[in-house]
């Protein structure tokens, strides 16, 4: 006898950015992360990692193991499966970069590595240790989707397996039982705030996904989600009021991916910050406002009205009235003005940090069910999308989403190799060509892009562009 | 003013591989070719070629720019259309294994990029050179959609751009114009036959496609062909009528591929079918009957009744009495059993052998119709599938398909690398889930195994299996 794998029901929002998936919209969220190579690694290092990954007795966490089912027997409903002939070398896989094996060869190959859907009939992730690069450092990008967790969580859960100990080893890999077992141990250390107040900073691990749960469950998603957004958005003086110009990123999307990534000093970053009276996530905005003015320049396509961007920002309880996990924080939305209108980097920083200001003002005044909207936008613009078409919304009232998420802020170790860089990876979708995230380490605020390969042609280019900006707003601020 | 691209319709059997592809059914054909690196190559010398490629001002050919394209203004229906934005670095790229660089991990590389689906946004092809091997050798994976060329023409295609001459440079890219010139004045050359009479031996290379061509033009393709067929089907005497018994390989199949490869001395191979009295072709199939016996032994799944292969076979012309392009030859099929339920090597060859002269003396007594029907069985089992399901024949008449498609006899060159391994990827489909398609060049038969990744576990063990039974076949015949 043949015991069979036992079904288990799938939770609305994961159904729901499942079925958001096409051969053109991949629902699946990445990470990269740099590691230098420990002192005595020797040139088989990675490829002994790689074994180790592959052949240890670790029981793989559950999580890591189930994928969506659905049959004639399941009447065409997704279920959760666990898969019964689970293959570690499916989803851990060893990668070169060809030569030189410099930084651009790297993004090159996550590029095309986060072009690729996750195949349905397996579970729902895949983990790259990359080799090649010239200056030594081995590079890690994992691809988990976005039914089976949340980006943040994503990288949390990658974050979690880490050690602040250089010495240690024998550490597991993060799919395994024992890395979730460790990080509930420690990870209290790692909530790092970055700034302020009204920001992803002290959110725990689960609480996006959680407050996406409570969304659904509590509202009937997405119905009644768009009704109250929609409300939200014939009223002038709401924060969902304004009217995001159509701009090149608004397009349909092609499967194939590009992404460009780079990291900042955050002193550099808060400098600005000082001197102007604003945040952090002010002048990362800005930085941003100013990159996207140029590279529309560059390609004749600057509307003028401003961009408009969603930015989540982390709630306080209290605040929100909001029920979630471990009593912390919930999630909600600022829709803020880039001043991509504005010549100036100074006038660009003053725009930003108005809208900002404006916008946690009136999510503040906003009621619980508001907010619980808000969040499901900042989550799921794939899945509302369709439906806010449906009630006459027809243009998203946002160009593209930034989102800020703390890492942390100490030095961390995987079996003694020192994580050096940590860039996420977004999901551009159809209308919503780019994507950027941004997230501190050590130090250092790591910009993630993530793009339609076609729809925004050059995307590395706004690298140099968000570098020009930085420079330029040192220099209004008089740094 | 825009010009707009030119829309042009696709042809029937085009249309047909275009729309029989699916998630877990990607259409496309492979083929990946070994090189030396000629004398004096730096340690740049694939980053060069890889420049060379992508920067050249060579004009890209035709079939190389077009992309399938639909839309409410064409009511639904397939055109192709150019790429407008056509980018050159999307289509070819550079890769490089990871340590140690075997022939294991040049494998697993070709798996994965087998494995996903083609852009249809984009022209519909792939050339990826591959760094890395520890012994030095340069790959070039290559990937085209069958709706766009079928495999043997794609295999011509890109030998059509090599060379006798070791010391000729400036070669052109296959995927320009001028290799399609240049392969013009040559193409008589290569022609070469590696087996008396009854294989695709001195096929021209537009002939398959030809032949599918006029097969869907004259018999209204599918129904009419699927008459023929279930006619044929019914008769016993018929080349068509045996009853493939079920395996495992006679199942869904899932996207992921895996895809092995090794080559053999046709020397040793010519010599058992001397002292045996069979074709090089007879052997081939014998290797595969015996490997893939030994494979369902291990796997607990031999069933009693010996497993059919489709064999495509070349047909004279005047036997065939179909028109053909330059005069060359058609195309038919034979169902041949592979004697899997014999333990003898010895009787299994013999089994194989008489299996296949009873085809080939039925196909000649069949009349042009049932032989186009054949030949559409052949290049499109996908696209027959449903089609004779309708007709009530639910299981199809043979197990797997087995193509042995003659290459170049002489030594050949690109730009001075030599070429010294040719090994063609073909297309699993639903209820196929293995394929083997062998091909010559310069004194070896090189054989090409690709599979569902998850329907066929541990495929590379037919390697291994492969290589016994050519050592139990020399000792049966005595060599």
């Amino acid at each position: 006898m043949v015991s069979l794998p036992k079904l288990r029901p799938i939770d609305p929002p994961s159904a729901a950015f499942l079925l958001a998936e096409s051969k053109n919209q991949p629902m699946h969220v990445g990470g990269l992360q740099l590691y230098e190579r420990p002192d005595g690694a020797g040139p088989d290092f990675v490829r002994e990692l790689f074994e180790a990954s592959t052949s240890s007795d670790e029981e793989v966490m559950p999580l890591f193991l189930k994928h969506p089912y659905r049959s004639v027997k399941t009447a065409g409903q997704l279920f959760w499966r666990e898969d019964d002939q689970f293959d570690i070398e499916h989803h851990v896989r060893h990668n070169a970069l060809p030569t030189p094996g410099r930084v651009r060869e790297l993004l090159e190959l996550c590029s095309r590595l986060h072009s690729t859907r996750l195949d349905w009939e397996r579970p729902l992730w895949e983990a790259h240790l990359i080799e090649g690069l010239a200056d030594g450092r081995v590079a890690m990008y994992t691809k988990i989707h976005h039914g089976l967790v949340d980006g943040i969580s994503a990288m949390r859960l990658m974050q979690s397996t880490l050690s602040t100990d250089p010495d240690e080893r024998n550490m597991p890999a993060p799919w395994t039982k024992r890395a979730i077992r460790s990080s509930r141990s420690k990870s209290r250390d790692d909530a790092a705030t970055t700034d302020a107040a009204h920001t992803l900073s002290t959110l725990p691990g689960d609480a996006l996904r959680t407050a996406l749960g409570v969304t659904a469950e509590a509202a009937g998603m997405p119905a009644a989600l768009v009704k109250t957004l929609s409300k939200g958005m014939r009223n002038e003086a709401s924060t969902v009021s304004f009217h995001a110009p159509r701009t090149m990123f608004n397009r349909s999307i092609t499967s194939a991916r590009r992404f460009a990534a780079q990291d900042w000093p955050i002193e550099r970053i808060r400098g600005v910050g000082k001197a102007a009276g604003v945040t952090i996530n002010d002048v990362v905005l800005a930085m941003c406002g100013g990159a996207i003015r140029t590279y529309l320049i560059e390609n004749d396509a600057l509307p003028d009205a401003p961009l408009v961007a969603m930015v989540p920002v982390g709630l306080k309880a209290k605040e929100s009235h909001l029920p979630s996990a471990e009593g912390g924080n919930a999630v909600g939305a600022v829709m803020a003005r880039l001043g991509t209108d504005q010549a100036d980097p100074g006038d660009r920083l003053r725009a930003v940090h108005r809208s900002m200001k404006d916008g946690k003002d009136a999510l503040e005044s906003l009621t619980p069910v508001q907010v619980l909207a808000m969040s499901a936008i900042g989550q799921a613009p794939a899945i509302l999308g369709p439906a806010l078409k449906m009630q006459g919304i027809i243009r998203s009232p946002y160009n593209l989403i930034i989102s800020n998420v703390p890492g942390p802020r100490t030095t961390h170790y995987w079996n003694g190799a020192k994580l050096v860089g940590n860039y996420p990876l977004s999901i551009p979708i159809n209308g919503m060509a780019l994507n950027i995230t941004c997230t501190s380490y050590d130090g250092n605020m790591g910009f993630g892009l993530t793009g339609c390969r076609r729809t925004v042609p050059h995307l590395q280019r706004l690298l140099t562009f968000l570098d020009d900006e930085l420079a330029a707003l040192e220099k209004a601020a008089g740094v």
